[in-house]
């Protein structure tokens, strides 16, 4: 059970969402922007980067959907994003990438865990200082999303017919509100 | 150093938002929001929250600049702020503060380390769902503004008249940009 009276069979941060608008909308932007916004990062690499963060954060309904989006932003290949998750650098992904997602998991141990030699590490493999800056702002910001979504308890169903709907539906609308006025749960399909 | 070139004499949070205006305008909007928006806890008590997040995240800049806006609001009273971070316990506030501290620092060290018991003790000291919320979110969300200026190592400089100066801009004009126009450094005044 939630920790506080939350919208019944409304999943993970929608929840939450639903009964503080003034703070939803800079949280729905901000992903819209971070995740989906113009960049050299594609936007399956942006989410990859959000889904290894919230599974170290172990957070289920962020770790679930964010790797949905991933997943159908790839067409369907949801085994690359559990390898991803299971050993990032065993993934047949870039090295750029694997730089970064190295990167995203020292900021979400701590604000002083990544190092000059990681930043080196990256910047070998291409990375610019905007692709940094973003990756380490993708992972200070699903650093707060997951404590949101866990720590008021929110409900976390564990069907993945649930998370391939979001995914396919962030792929399609992304995170602003207008893509999120239907209701997202096993019971309402 | 920081990590990636950022605009020299720019203290903390300042330096990365300079040059990610896109992310900046829902990063602003959100302290504006969480600190400062209509509420039943007061604009003190909860920079006191995030100051004590910060603190707890050894984040120098954020525990300095929202103590300082803390104290200010207080009437300069920064001893209560210095034990607020030492032991909020022997401090002076409400028990409903201490009770929603409580709950900010669990939130600091995860999703998953609030419990049941640490509600229904804020509740028993008359803390309100939306205000059980707005801490968690608070708390949540430094997570993420601390890791973003420590993660990418940015200038912190050691002068209490900076924060002072920070602290009493924010005071007078709060988070978003609007405020921020002129910079903030001892250099600078």
């Amino acid at each position: 059970m939630a920790h506080i009276h939350l919208p019944e069979g409304v999943p993970g941060i929608r929840g939450p969402m639903l009964i503080s608008p003034e703070t939803t909308t800079p949280l729905r932007e901000l992903a819209e922007i971070l995740l989906r916004g113009p960049n050299t990062l594609t936007r399956a690499e942006r989410e990859m980067i959000a889904t290894y963060v919230s599974s170290e954060n172990d957070c289920y309904y962020c770790q679930h959907s964010h790797g949905a989006a991933a997943a159908e932003h790839l067409g369907g290949d949801y085994g690359l994003i559990d390898q991803i998750k299971r050993d990032f650098g065993a993934a047949s992904v870039s090295e750029k990438l694997k730089a970064l997602l190295t990167i995203a998991g020292k900021v979400q141990k701590g604000g002083k865990q990544f190092t000059t030699a990681d930043v080196e590490c990256a910047r070998a493999q291409g990375a610019t200082d905007k692709e940094i800056h973003d990756t380490v702002l993708i992972a200070a910001a699903f650093c707060m999303y997951n404590r949101y979504v866990d720590g008021l308890a929110t409900w976390q169903p564990h069907d993945v017919e649930v998370y391939r709907e979001i995914g396919q539906r962030v792929v399609n609308h992304g995170y602003t509100a207008s893509g999120w006025q239907k209701p997202v749960t096993a019971a309402a399909r």
